[in-house]
């Protein structure tokens, strides 16, 4: 099987509907406005309606050739604002994909390119004067179509969680923390607005690139996951890629990162950028790294400025920018364990100390700014001096760095520039929230995008889940997006199976995070499921989690029989021991009685019960509470 | 291959020792007072020495016969108190091993126990009058063997921390936040009297159980982890439990629980006490329902009590005892949505309910101390309302038992019976720390033994993760140990590679609780393979993690050539782009230049530097702060 038809084969796999799910849409305002939902039908007659990331792959009824792209459903939007003007663009050329790599993969690059062909888009750009993002409309008062879409897809389906969310006195038991956050029981466009107005929610969406269905990352809304993938010198293809960009929004992975550093990175970027309906973010240094070969010494502002002007007509919706690295940082990682672990931040780190010079990057931010606000692209303030390790958390070099993103953060908002700041990296969790209140304090809510963090350091294999912990605590504490780390960090590059892993821990911890801040609604679905599994109804309690194939499995490896499926016990405690069939029957014990459990115990004490045998000969002894 | 070959062949594989390790031994006043080590030698010369539950399975030099069990580590200590007396013991009978199974399996049964004769021992107990526990001797003064055992081996061996911790700068930033606890530098073994004389700790151990090394379960020492293991009704064998238990070991399970609840119940446990070097925890009033066939309402004190004696008289060195469950209790969990979950609690539910009585655990709780302290086995409280789910999580029927559990303490203290207490279960994130202060708060700082806690329900096949942020919160806060859950969890009964999978993820939690609490030394074995990670010890990294295996394998998979294990890159990266060589690069550079980072920068900004090319044209625009 050649390349393109393993992908092929791939991508049918990860295009089957969920099981027991259709996908299907809310209408907002205008009919082009159609926010997608997952509806999962129970075996009871229940709906029950959820967020989806997976865009039109998992719609059977769409047609999708990934060599076309996927369509624009922004388009009209972009088009009706009048702002925006076509152009020529940029020409490609062959040290896009890589000056060393340029003449041996040549022929493969041509191919690519001709085979995607149809990939190729005119750019948008705003028009002389105009500024395109959704902030600067925002904080002129205009709800653009890409804030109701926003607001529509928070909310959701509500009706479906209002049989789980009935019993006020549960609601006010486990009513959330919301640590500081202002969620409001639904969101509004106008709400939507205000919180990016504001600069405390971002909507990462490049005009360039329409096919995506706009989310927004902000502490008041629904906590955001984002995958890395992307090729590397050693290994990996472009079709893998896309294949693995398909593969992790269908698991919930809410943005997606091309973190390509190998050959093709141009070409590969096309690719991603015109079939995902996810907002892409880049670094890309990486890029400008690549051609000038790899010597990080010889970058220059033009090289990394055209650059950004090359993905940003390509469509990338936000970049990782290490401005806040600046010289006199440097020698703050000295004595540090493991010195500086960002790729970005030691390439430029690098180039600082070779050049005895301030940061490009820092030097030249407004105009950066001037770029990002012709296209809408949205700032990830890198954090390059994050700690590598936990005996590295939360020291000088990293706040400040973080300081000076919140300066940062003033200034790409002077130009109604979007901007989220990156976080950490490795930190034990008893400095967690340190980070949660310095950059708070430092970047005025700006949405904080953290990387874990890792709680330890002695889990090589295993740091989904060491950095998962972090993760949710962080994401409770007000991270409103986490970038998820997969089993093979530190390791090696992450195959389909270990980005799945890694998408699956962080969707645990953000969803963790969103039911501990009493996100309204979040724990319907645990409810939904939780009662599944008290009914015995398998086949919802599958359906209803995170990854029903695995659980499916996971239960058909001990009871394959179909009829376990509506066993009323399971594997665990075999059918005799199973607690809650004991309870039911409790339950069912009780009713017979006529009265219920309460009246019963409250009668009980009395009572003789002639159809039970009492044990014989038990003597009791009350016990004297000591208090 | 037959169940036996199978299983040697199986032990075969868990008794290898750890790769670059080595067994070794502290010597403590006593020359038989040895407490096993794991010294890890790295590449670079130094050792890493680290806690071992392993036991003789690791050290190659010990031979084992899992038909004649491991020796009695303990039995000098035991008999040298001389408060002790051999006993014709309880007789064996068929129903030991199941009502139901007595006929069918008769043959199978006697097979094994003539397999295992050598496994049968004669049984002490306390002699008239005398009380046998640790918590006896530490409250009047005596520092028993066991307890000087502990105090080295939470300590271990120190001395190659020293230089991880060198920086007090360092320190000092990273200090932890023990949330109360109150963790000494130094473990005397004095300290460990007084911890257990005050009921804060306990050390569970069994006077039929001279086999177990050591260790303590305590708010002020490691937090510890407990393992589930037993067969079912379903499935399993005993040969597949006790090869799962020595595989539980080697992965660093400090407890093993045997929940066996099929058949084969009391011989499964011959094999699994007489070969574990850890505590066995059990809760016997499965096996007692097994004994009468299942109905729980056939239940008698009589049974459970001869219950409670048979499996003191094998050694098992806890019980889990749902004393707390009283019958006023029950009709608060009518509205629940899961209803009871425990499948203890359900049983005594049932009874209660169906008899109209209290509970025989409670008003007998005096019987089970006089049990408890004749053979030193502690009480672990259990939780049999704990929430199934969490919306069920912190109600009253939850509290109200917790409450009990706390005078139940009092009661067992009383009798200088060792006690801790078992928690949840399902618990979203905020309302995790209520959890904790109740507990301190209504039980006297007895040790907290938690279940997870899971912070979701929408994670079935990932509860090992969705419960290991719970755990890492919990212990932070204050829980002595968690007790596992695999991936199966909800789903199946766990096999070999989920009871490693669930753990690697509790090996991670407690850990994360060590490294916050400021456990002294916790996070040097973090720090060294940060150290050996930023040095490119591949092989060094590999090995101090929790599981080399793994991490060895995972590297192996990208770059699977030995030379890439000196590599100064990883494959995440490539050759070009790794930031820890950059880091390296610049540090030589600074070298080079005669100048330290530091000062390199301050003299930098003036300087010019010839042999690297400035990239021309650069326009350097000052920013200027808005603060």
């Amino acid at each position: 099987m050649n390349a393109v038809d393993k992908f092929a084969s791939l991508l049918t796999l990860t295009r089957e509907p969920f099981p027991a799910s259709t996908k299907s849409a809310i209408t907002g305002s205008r009919p082009d406005l159609r926010v997608p939902v997952r509806d999962v039908l129970l075996t009871n007659g229940e709906c029950v309606s959820l967020y989806d990331t997976s865009g039109p792959y998992t719609d059977p009824s769409v047609e999708i050739d990934v060599r076309r792209g996927l369509p624009g459903v922004r388009e009209a939007w972009i088009a009706e604002r009048g702002d925006t003007e076509s152009y020529e663009g940029r020409i490609h050329k062959a040290i896009d994909d890589g000056a060393t790599h340029a003449d041996r993969d040549a022929q493969r690059i041509a191919e690519l390119r001709a085979g995607a062909a149809s990939l190729q888009r005119t750019p948008r750009r705003a028009k002389a004067g105009a500024n395109v993002t959704q902030m600067h409309y925002a904080r002129r008062g205009i709800v653009t179509p890409e804030m109701e879409y926003v607001a529509l897809r928070e909310n959701g389906r509500r009706e479906w969680m209002a049989e789980y969310m009935a019993d006020a006195a549960r609601e006010k038991r486990l009513a959330g923390n919301p640590m500081g956050a202002s969620i409001p029981k639904i969101i509004t466009p106008e709400f939507v607005r205000d919180e990016v107005a504001r600069g405390r929610a971002i909507i990462p969406a490049n005009i360039n690139h329409p096919e995506v269905e706009p989310m927004a990352i902000g502490r008041n809304f629904k906590v955001k996951i984002n995958a890395n993938i992307g090729n590397s010198a050693v290994t990996s293809s472009i079709e893998e890629e896309v294949e693995k960009l398909v593969w992790a929004i269908r698991w919930g992975a809410d943005n997606v990162m091309d973190l390509s550093t190998g050959r093709n990175i141009h070409t590969t970027r096309d690719w991603i950028v015109r079939n995902s309906p996810v907002p892409i973010g880049t670094v890309p240094i990486y890029q400008a790294l690549e051609k000038v070969g790899g010597i990080a010494e010889d970058l220059t502002w033009e090289i990394y400025r055209d650059t950004l002007i090359e993905q940003a007509e390509q469509g990338v919706d936000y970049f990782t920018i290490h401005a806040g690295l600046r010289l006199p940082f440097i020698h703050l990682t000295a004595n540090r364990r493991t010195g500086i672990v960002s790729r970005g931040g030691s390439i430029m780190a690098k180039w600082c100390i070779a050049h005895h010079k301030e940061s490009f990057l820092y030097t030249h931010f407004e105009d950066i700014c001037e770029i990002m606000k012709a296209y809408d692209v949205s700032f990830s303030l890198g954090d390059g001096l994050r700690p590598g390790c936990a005996s590295d958390a939360n020291d000088e070099a990293q706040f400040a760095e973080l300081r000076t993103l919140g300066e940062l953060t003033q200034i790409a908002w002077k130009h109604d520039v979007q901007t989220m700041i990156e976080g950490p990296g490795h930190v034990p969790m008893h400095l967690i929230q340190a980070n949660m209140d310095e950059q708070l304090k430092h970047c005025h809510e700006a949405p904080f995008y953290t990387l874990g963090p890792l709680t330890i350091d002695i889990a090589p294999g295993y740091d989904h889940i060491a950095s998962a912990i972090g993760a949710a605590m962080i994401g409770w504490f007000g991270t409103a997006m986490l970038c998820y780390v997969t089993p093979k960090e530190h390791l090696g590059l992450p195959d389909r199976d270990d980005v799945k892993q890694g998408i699956i821990a962080y969707k645990i911890a953000a969803h963790a995070a969103d039911v501990a801040k009493g996100h309204p609604g979040a724990r319907a679905r645990d409810d939904a499921l939780s009662q599944a599994r008290f009914d015995f109804r398998w086949q919802d309690q599958f359906n209803l989690g995170l990854d029903p194939d695995t659980a499916r499995e996971f239960h058909d490896e001990t009871l394959p029989k179909d009829s376990s499926k509506v066993a009323h016990f399971c594997s665990m405690c075999g059918p005799k021991f199973c607690s809650m069939k004991i309870t039911q029957e409790v339950r069912e014990y009780a009713a017979q009685k006529g009265l219920d459990e309460g009246a019963a115990v409250e009668a009980g004490m009395a009572g003789k019960s002639a159809e039970f045998k009492a044990g014989g000969g038990e003597i009791y002894i009350p016990v004297k509470p000591v208090v």
